[in-house]
């Protein structure tokens, strides 16, 4: 178990919707290569070693992955719609792809794609993500393997510097922010 | 009513999520002074104009005020979670300040503090928000007139000029982007 501090917040915010399918999509924000802001949602996939690094899952053929190779900073926004809980994730984007020479990653990687529904991985062999709309046919390939990533699929991971915790249950409502330096500290602001 | 392409699916979405409260919150992304990404959540208040800007509200004594006087541009995300459909709102922010010169920007600004609930206009008397945490009674000040908007209280206004519009519920899922030039066009791309 972890031992930052944030983390045990968010555990137990996930344990709250386990049930909600939807309370694991948040809002990863990156700058695009005109320094303009992007957002979309993205799926939680767990987390990723000793700096509690957030996974998400990516084509490699899809705008974020460009934007990342220029600014490799995010900004992910989670909010937990019964507890009314928000998290706000800053930190840097490492994109693991298939080339990766770190092992662990590598492993991660795979294990990442082994993870993933039939469905979820079949999307990965898809015709090319925000091109002009393709055949239908492009869209029923054969089921890549199971084992072994698509060459283009990709294990994102953010790693929290900063993490900016309100809950808005409370009257004032509650908010604190966790920085990284060489451990976690916090500090207690106002809503 | 408006012809812009786009707005009619949204207001399916909010119409078929009337009864759900947190179905109005979406994730507001900035670039920060640093040229790094902020992405918080953010309540629609309603369209204004004839460019169908998105409305929010926000207190000019918080950190998006000062990115948005760099970088204007932003990108809101928002998901829907009981039709499974996502709009990405690209575009320029204008915010109304006490100070704006334009009437109907004037007008604006103090109909939507006019129709804030009691709570949310306390907040804007609260102690400056993201300061170390005040005194419980800095949360507890005399409510604001009702009437006259406090100073640091803003109308902001998202622009759209480009929407990417994503329905997860096909298979495969079906995703249009809308551009604003002279009028609204649309292209049909891959998920």
């Amino acid at each position: 178990m972890s031992d930052t501090p944030w983390r045990f917040l968010l555990e137990k915010s996930l344990n709250y919707h386990r049930n909600i399918r939807e309370a694991r999509y948040l809002q990863l924000a990156t700058v695009t290569q005109e320094n303009r802001p992007a957002n979309r949602s993205v799926v939680f996939r767990g987390f990723y070693g000793d700096k509690d690094c957030l996974k998400f899952v990516v084509d490699n053929r899809s705008e974020k992955v460009r934007q990342i190779a220029v600014h490799p900073w995010a900004e992910a926004c989670w909010y937990f719609t019964q507890t009314r809980e928000q998290f706000r994730f800053s930190g840097l984007l490492n994109l693991v792809q298939a080339d990766n020479a770190d092992l662990a990653l590598k492993q991660a990687r795979q294990a990442s794609w082994q993870e993933l529904s039939n469905s979820a991985r079949l999307q990965f062999a898809w015709a090319d993500p925000g091109k002009p709309r393709a055949e239908d046919a492009d869209f029923a390939p054969p089921p890549p393997p199971v084992l072994e990533p698509l060459a283009n699929f990709c294990l994102l991971l953010l790693e929290p510097m900063e993490v900016d915790y309100l809950n808005l249950m409370g009257n004032p409502q509650n908010r604190y922010i966790y920085s990284r330096n060489d451990g976690w500290s916090s500090i207690e602001v106002n809503p």
